[in-house]
């Protein structure tokens, strides 16, 4: 199962593909998207073709996106709604199902901690997809959004199986 | 000059075709898109898809979009920065320039004052394009929308013909 992970942000957005084997983890390509232009609509449509670009290069079969953090900055939530929509948009455009985790459910599925430090974080991804390159902190959260989605589905799926044993 | 106008809303988006020669209206069409499925992601899949066929049925040359109020409310704005993002996604990808308008921008436009009650935004709607329909409020705004851009258009139109006359 591939999966991309996606840590929505309209300057910078990060993503990650990993490659789960039940709980068995590899690397395949993380990086940072920037949205370019000086208005929003073109900005969007930037992060919409390099995210569709991603899509086809990488053809992931499962799509997870880091819940954006809501504060009180309006303005700011709502440029992270427009980027969000752009991270939800493109993977359902392909047919994929998409996960979405809070940060504190990404941290706590890696790191074993919800509060857990961003350099934290950082050590996990890396110890659990051994000599990855990771394109910076966005890139970062975006493989441990694709790693927590790679865990769930790996209990969800042994759930089913017991589920399947249980009434069989 | 065919204007598209967009009220952007995750549950009612709001949309209004009119027919600019300058400052002479007519209405072309309205109506209001609801984005189905339980999940975000398919959400946004089928207001982006529904929006696109707008386009596409009636090739408008420039879109304007309400600038969503920001409230206090994270989690609601949020929601509306989605919805947003697909406003102004779809029209970018066909090529056209998307005006941004505060409501009061709106409001002092069509009514004459920034502060109108949204009964007096819908009448003069009417007023300006006779015979008009209108499926619902959220299609008056973007009716009006469309109108603010029409005469922001035909504004800047004339102050390029003077500057033209001041040079030549």
């Amino acid at each position: 199962m591939r999966i991309l992970g996606i840590d929505p942000g309209l300057r910078n957005l990060g993503w990650g593909v990993i490659e789960a084997q039940g709980s068995r983890l590899s690397h395949v390509a993380n990086g940072i998207l920037h949205s370019t232009g000086d208005e929003m609509p073109r900005r969007l449509l930037s992060l919409y073709e390099q995210l569709t670009d991603i899509l086809h290069r990488f053809a992931p079969e499962a799509a997870a996106v880091e819940h954006t953090f809501v504060n009180k900055d309006g303005a700011g939530t709502l440029k992270l709604g427009q980027a969000r929509a752009i991270a939800l948009l493109v993977p359902a455009q392909f047919g994929l199902n998409v996960g979405e985790y809070a940060p504190n459910a990404v941290k706590k599925t890696v790191v074993g901690v919800g509060h857990a430090q961003k350099g934290q974080v950082e050590h996990m991804v890396r110890m659990q997809l051994p000599g990855v390159q990771i394109a910076g902190p966005d890139a970062a959260d975006a493989l441990a959004v694709a790693i927590c989605h790679a865990y769930q589905g790996a209990a969800a799926t042994k759930l089913d199986a017991a589920v399947r044993r249980a009434s069989a």
